[in-house]
């Protein structure tokens, strides 16, 4: 049900001709409230797309009435033109549903440094308004699928009220690290206040740890938008754990469906001094292509691992490492621990555990590993 | 000529059995004086191997006589017996050569996490110090290989004197960033401060700016040694730049060489703010596994080189970035420049050169594309 199990929000999906192979490339979704709440978390490169800087500055106002996605481009790095392009779009949304632009978000994904066919964007925008329903959601998520082979819906239904949403990724994947586009939605009564502290603190432990291949998009956004449409108005706590619980399922999502990936990574660093040691020595070890190439060749390589450890300034001293695979202690105090014949990788899932027994904190980075269908994919992507 | 090209040397390159295919995997360096003047330069990773551990500590005192060198195994992840196994091998080749052991460098390279076999590795310095000679280099030279499918040397000759050396790596490619080991030697008359500043002038341009995959490796080590036996003290800007090019030409075959690669990828930034800031914007291209992707498939792909610049600190602002790839401006002012159709991608070198518009300082950075050859190759290594 994706964007529309909230109460309050109606979507369609429709090909408008933006991509060549005629596939459903324009999605809205609409929030029809009575509230238009809503809060935003946008890719932190410095290199934004038209549709991110335009967004970001709908977002500072605390409401969003509809949002207008399409695939088949990026609009990134199209300079003055592509600015003018998200802008025509969000004022083509507010005159043909009768809103104010200045609410309505922008999001674009696909090829960066393409100016958008506007003559078939623009009508697109109609036609997808004719079509707009309460069980548009599942055809919005389809409409937004680039090199995607699923499309990505979750939804968390409580006591009368309930949070829903889509998401787009299969590489570049984070609002930091995924070429993500991601809309939430929920029917509680709550506002943009609340909603911006519940999506902050999910994405920081979701999608921001989401790594499939450590590049880092233009263009993520994930919006949170909420109708009050429940009368309800649940608990933050409550609420904050219904949208981290959306955004976990989404985020994995995104790696099961990563480009060419053959092996989904759990890597888990424990025993950290801090927080932030226990997320660099994680990132560092997701994003060694040595390791990854390793785990698709089904090897246990904890050399990798080690390796990768090492250039991180986190606290740690060598002779005190651990790192076990698939549950099995392979290196211990920094050198040779259990058989790595014992080490079981026939699956799609890989449990990496680093213990750095500096402390008590913890962190776990998702990725995938590097595949010759991963150079494939994207050595052809824009051919 | 290798290692002994310069005066005062002698090498050997034997196979000892440590590699289970019966090719090379020791070799010998012998600095037969006056000088025994030496500098070092190592990994910066956290995690050491043992060879890196000791010959740091030989290196403090200013002086090497011999360097042992093994491949078939890096001796890394491997904690006391390891550090036990290094000190024998040079406590081994003193008392062969009747040197101090405390004047030994200990360099290897090969799988992490893995003990040296001891009793075929003993032997063969024995076997190796009976075939030291002056024309030994190039056999030197093919010993340290590992997945190098070529050996590499470098000699330039000046007026009495002469810098030559040998290197070894195709992959985790600068102490800090390759699987590297490479010894370079000169009969030059000079002491271990000079060379000292010599070699981490020229590593710091050379070396350490040679990215194939980002993998820094625990066992990098790059040791300079003059033997004094020209008798010719040449001036410091001439010494370090004969040094300087002996670097550079075993930095250039390490690209070549790298794993599985297809392209050789310059990476060039110009109008930096400062050469900090150039070096992190060029490391941040040269990492970008979409862009490596790209770059193999051919496809002038510049909006990747913008998403990988953006996630820099470095100072610039999008809309003044410029990107030519094989001289065609592709990116003008942050956005479209000139046709990517012209641009010819069909040769082993690819030059990419960013232009951040925001001062005068410029480095290049060299990696290579990334390939289906480089996941199997690392995939399939240790299995």
């Amino acid at each position: 049900m994706s964007v529309t199990a909230a109460k309050g929000f109606t979507a369609a999906g429709i090909a408008a001709g933006i991509k060549e192979n005629g596939n459903p490339d324009l999605a809205l979704v609409v929030n029809n409230g009575p509230r238009l709440a809503a809060a935003g978390v946008f890719t932190s490169n410095r290199v934004k797309a038209a549709p991110v800087l335009w967004s970001e500055q709908v977002l500072k106002g605390g409401e969003v009435s509809a949002v207008v996605l399409n695939s088949g481009g990026a609009n990134a790095c199209t300079g003055p033109q592509g600015f003018q392009d998200t802008h025509a779009t969000a004022e083509k949304a507010a005159d043909v549903l009768g809103l104010n632009a200045a609410q309505v978000a922008v999001c674009s994904t696909g090829l960066i440094g393409v100016l958008l066919p506007m003559d078939k964007l623009l009508p697109g925008i109609g036609t997808a308004a004719a079509q707009l329903t309460e069980h548009g959601g599942e055809k919005a998520a389809i409409a937004i699928k680039t090199t995607d082979t699923v499309h990505k819906t979750s939804v968390v239904t409580k006591d009368g009220w309930s949070v829903g949403g889509m998401a787009k990724g299969a590489g570049m994947l984070a609002p930091g690290l995924a070429t993500m586009l991601v809309v939430i939605t929920t029917d509680a009564d709550l506002d943009s206040a609340v909603l911006d502290r519940a999506l902050r603190d999910a994405t920081r432990v979701t999608f921001d740890r989401v790594d499939s291949d450590g590049c880092m998009s233009t263009n993520d956004t994930v919006l949170l938008l909420a109708s009050g449409a429940s009368g309800i108005t649940p608990g933050e706590g409550e609420f904050a754990e219904a949208v981290r619980a959306v955004c976990d399922d989404l985020g994995q999502q995104l790696i099961r469906d990563a480009e060419g990936a053959s092996k989904d990574i759990k890597v888990e660093v424990i025993n950290a001094a801090t927080e932030a040691d226990a997320v660099e020595v994680g990132r560092s070890i997701a994003r060694n292509n040595l390791l990854k190439c390793a785990i698709h060749g089904e090897d246990p390589n904890w050399g990798r691992v080690l390796s990768a450890i090492g250039t991180t300034a986190a606290a740690f001293e060598p002779d005190r490492l651990n790192v076990a695979i698939n549950g099995v202690w392979v290196c211990k105090g920094g050198g040779v621990g259990e058989d790595r014949e014992l080490v079981d990788m026939r699956f799609r899932e890989v449990h990496i555990v680093a213990d750095l027994a500096a402390g008590d904190e913890t962190a776990t980075i998702w990725t995938n590993d590097l595949t010759a269908d991963y150079v494939h994919e994207n050595s052809a992507y824009s051919s």
